[in-house]
């Protein structure tokens, strides 16, 4: 864990624009740099392009100039800020943060009706009961490892993003056409949601959910003593419905997975097949292995009424030694990490992280091995070492390979044909180039790479420590996620991006294939319950301004229209419970408002056309002030009102 | 606030940059651009300087090459997303969030007992019971205004960083050396803390905060009809106690303030002098006013006795028509808003918001005002038109100002001296260049401009909306924050960043100003109570791994070293209170740690060589596993622990 020597420009692996950087302050850049002949309107070219330097021409292919558009969308696991982002690829700028299992201050994710609906409905009743006893409803942390767009047919298809929370046991999905977290299910039986991928055809369909730990099933407080009886849990979850779908209990420690590019089978790879709880007993072993699931045969299983139910899931045995044909077991190096299909919809490329390996499986073999006429060992179509710490793999469509190294802080490009080859005993070098990433990259992901549309152009190296790499910010240090051109012979670094708090893994997707819409619909069932309440309450939501009692609990509706809430005041009396509608009026791209209720703790974002509501019991007594925070309006200042809170008695 | 028409590039304004980039897609710039001549090592230049293109200039100003470092820190107020954000400049990458009036999932803040600590304990009483009321410690939003780094005799020292937050009125300090927040102090009396400034001399001193909005005071119910009865309340709060030291009432609503750099005046912008509740009520009058607040006469009166008491503090008169010689109000045109002083210590310069003019005072007039040898209008020196919507201004050190057109969208710079001339009756012209920004721009400032060391090399638009900018990411967009190039005879605008949820303000300093610790010191004041507890139980935080029960409470304490925490298991009664502390015995740089305990709800940073605490009801029965969020090393997801929580009778 020893920081890596940078100090020799001249070290293998270290590219040719870091040699260049080397020693060169920004300033000495600034005013030495850049001075290409042109003429005002075209970028007209002079001088010999045998010449041309490789670090200005990179950052040309990086920048965005102001007023030009990002050619991807990059989605963005947030690790343990518990949300997801978006970003404008090759910019690298961050867009957008989608709060999903994090509070947010800004658009009142977590206290607004619309956002506790998502978070708590798909809680289990064990959950529920948990933190109602410690007076909350929600959990204020995740853990997203993954964000994965849906699928028809092996590519992507803009209707949804789906997420995992390993830190609380839950799957999320985001509606890419409002950019918003529209359901959460918390996974019974299983325990920390590790790899989440998507069935890639016909379509998504199902997520596939890693159950990292082994737990007692169910987790009641039995067996807390004896973890020969706990189990990992593999997890399908409806990608329609958001309900768990069935679930396979499985030997080992589920770590990543992936699906095939014909609905047949999902792989996971999996450490600790030792099922020890040292970190000692799970390295025993010297070979662990992966997972395959047969998804007909599981679907079939539980037609024939092979499962067990707990807590409302039917649960199908796919341990070692079942007697169902739902899983097979394939012996792998030591704990095998990353678990990526080649999007010739081939292969599937297991890392080996503490063995230097990478291994290569073929999807087709698969019906012979659930057949019984080979052995596991015969699925293996090679087997190639690449360095120390391999985590994961990503693809440019074009036969190559990349594979990012953990302990050699380096990304290898190799050759997936020369490797099949070599395994068959052919003098081939299937290793293209190593480059050195800033420092101990973990995942790994090019564009368009997880689909049968693998666009080989940009790659993203994620990067757990940045150490020296940006001026000192204390202790805590950001992330580095590296930017790699991909589109050549060979890779290029070309742009160091600093992240908090993580970037855990990264999907980027060609801009054609998503398109939100500007402004919301006032149909849209994100604000359901707020026009059932309207219509209870004999209101219109769109023009109506008015406060409803209805014994302590008050409703107070209101519009709002740049620079103006409707309701300049209301009164409420001490010990109400109050909930306000707000519905942006306004249909204008952008004009988003907000609503801040001072010394209330309490605020909420409004875009346009839509309705946001938030409840809470009126106990602070006095004045308060509520105002827009989103800026609307020259007089956005001005737009506020007051709550005026009567004490009993005064 | 309809779109502005971008289609045409030869529209005035328009930089040539964008008239550049207009109609070229990123492919297009990739393809054509960035075929410079030169060696490897060394950036030799070839061709005629006169042939520079500008495009490519500037972008290799603001290109920081991977391995190199930015040359000033960037302090972001991360508006109503409650956080405090760290970039690079002129690279425009964030570098850090800082959690502060927000919960943050990854980090913890407001989760941890340390975080919690924080911010709970500046409070009012009155804001104590109302949460405890509803089941909650702390408020869970903020909207921070304005980000501030101390100053001694006028520079910036590096000590500390002072914001406010609007939504409920607090005021918070960030420590430097470790990039965490230490203190928040509710300010009593105070509705809404909009502006935020620091003495500047002879050090900060004082932090002074505006109350936007005026109340009862206290505002304990009373007076709710009666409005004529509210007022607005000016604080001093020391920043090194982070106490309030004092409180003035004042006339009208206040905004932003800024003050001298002599430590003897502040001076705050005031709109509605009317005092009025709705929007028409206050844009009544033709003119509002600065509020100037002599800062030895409020010391003296409170000395004299001349102050009321409310909930603790000392409140000053200094409305309208009060005996005592400790305000003075300025005229100024229909609502001012943006109030910055000169970095020559000379001047300070109102900007009008629905006037098209800025204002500019002499601090030194002041003295003659306030001893009554002059009138009000005569500390005018200047009064300039610059266009529709002027809301802030900043400088370049070397006489000339930039001020934000709100309605114009675009950027004015004007010279700070012609525009003295001007208001004497020289024909001169003060108006330089104006650029168009994209769009409604708010904040502006420029590095160091708020020192006596203003260097005028880099400018930040902080503009409000960003519509068609970006990719399109559904309802919300992301705000634009713009960075121009201030250096040279013209601003130029070189890059486009959005950001989320807002940039309020920015303040920019020389890196070298800054120097942050790597590694916690481990007599850190911030995880004292920890040390007590230690101390009490008999534990050595450093090496020690036990349970210490104690009735119903149990007191966890390991340590984690990678990839292993202290205690590979531990047993809990449901029911229990448990607090878990985690000492990360690592020292090396950017090693964190994290500890997330699973289904639990709890995930905390532990950085090299700090402690982290949490306590929480054992509530959840079964096996939780606990694990490192923070990736540490090859087997860090093996670093993997549980706790044992009994149900009782199982």
């Amino acid at each position: 864990m020893s920081k890596p020597d940078t100090s020799n420009p001249e070290k293998e692996g270290l590219s040719r624009r870091e040699m260049l950087g080397t020693g060169l302050t920004a300033a000495t850049v600034a005013g030495a740099a850049g001075l290409l002949t042109g003429t005002a309107g075209t970028l007209a070219l002079s001088g010999s392009p045998a010449k041309a330097d490789e670090v200005e021409e990179e950052q040309a292919k990086i920048t965005v100039l102001p007023g030009q558009l990002d050619e991807y969308y990059g989605f963005w696991s947030g690790g343990h800020s518990g949300e997801v982002r978006i970003f404008g690829m090759p910019s690298m700028r961050e867009l957008m943060r989608i709060p999903v299992f994090n509070r947010d201050s800004a658009t009142g994710w977590g206290l607004t009706n619309e956002s506790l609906k998502v978070l708590t409905e798909g809680l289990t009743p064990a959950t529920k009961e948990y933190l109602a006893s410690i007076g909350r409803r929600t959990f204020e942390n995740g853990d997203v490892h993954h964000a994965r767009p849906s699928y028809t047919d092996g590519a992507y298809d803009g209707r949804y993003l789906f997420v995992n929370d390993k830190a609380n046991t839950r799957v999320a999905r985001i509606r890419l056409d409002v950019m918003k977290c529209d359901k959460i299910t918390e996974l019974p039986n299983a325990h920390a949601v590790h790899g989440l991928r998507l069935q890639r055809y016909p379509r998504t369909g199902y997520i596939f959910c890693n159950g990292e730990h082994r737990i007692p099933v169910p987790n009641a407080g039995k067996f807390l003593d004896d973890n020969k009886k706990w189990h990992s849990i593999f997890t399908a979850v409806d990608g329609d419905t958001m309900a768990v779908a069935w679930q396979v209990m499985v030997s080992g420690n589920l770590d990543n997975n992936d699906a095939d590019y014909k609905g047949k089978y999902v792989a996971a790879t999996s450490y600790n097949s030792e099922e020890g709880l040292t970190v000692a007993d799970m390295m025993a072993a010297e070979k662990d292995h992966i997972c395959v699931f047969n998804i007909p045969a599981i679907e079939q299983a539980i037609k024939d009424g092979n499962f067990e139910e707990v807590n409302a899931v039917k649960i199908v045995d796919g341990r070692k030694g079942s007697k169902l044909n739902v899983t097979r077991y394939i012996p792998i190096a030591k704990s095998p990490h990353g678990c990526n299909a080649t999007p010739d919809g081939k292969y599937l490329v297991i890392s080996g992280k503490l063995s230097p390996t990478v291994t290569i499986v073929e999807w087709d073999k698969l019906d012979d091995l659930f057949a019984g006429k080979i052995t596991e060992d015969d699925t293996i179509v090679g087997n190639l070492e690449v360095g120390l710490g391999p985590l994961h793999t990503t693809f440019d469509g074009r036969g190559n390979c990349y594979t990012s190294l953990f302990l050699d802080s380096q990304v290898v490009k190799w050759n997936l044909d020369e490797a099949l080859r070599a395994y068959k005993g052919e003098k081939v070098t299937p290793i293209k180039q190593k480059i050195d990433v800033h420092y101990q990259i973990g995942h790994i992901n090019a564009t368009q790479a997880e689909t049968k549309e693998a666009d080989g152009k940009w790659c993203v190296a994620l990067n757990k420590f940045s150490k020296d790499r940006f001026i000192n910010v204390g202790p805590l240090k950001p992330e580095n996620e590296q930017l790699i051109d991909i589109s050549g012979d060979k890779m290029v670094l070309v742009h160091d991006s600093p992240s908090f708090a993580e970037p855990h893994d990264a999907t980027m997707v060609q801009a054609s294939k998503i398109k939100p819409i500007e402004v919301w619909r006032r149909d849209d069932p994100m604000f359901a319950d707020a026009r059932d309440w309207a219509k209870k309450d004999g209101i219109t939501l769109e023009s109506d301004n008015k406060v409803i009692r209805d014994g302590d609990k008050v409703r107070v509706y209101m519009t709002s229209a740049a620079p103006v809430f409707g309701l300049p005041q209301f009164k409420v009396n001490k010990g109400d419970e109050v909930t306000i509608f707000v519905t942006n009026i306004d249909s204008i791209i952008d004009l988003t408002h907000g609503f801040t209720l001072v010394n209330y703790g309490i605020a909420m974002e409004v875009a346009p056309q839509a309705t946001a509501s938030v409840t809470f019991v009126a106990n602070n007594p006095g004045v308060h002030y509520y105002y827009c925070q989103w800026f609307c309006h020259a007089l956005h200042m001005e737009m506020q009102g007051q709550m005026l809170v009567q004490e009993a008695g005064v």
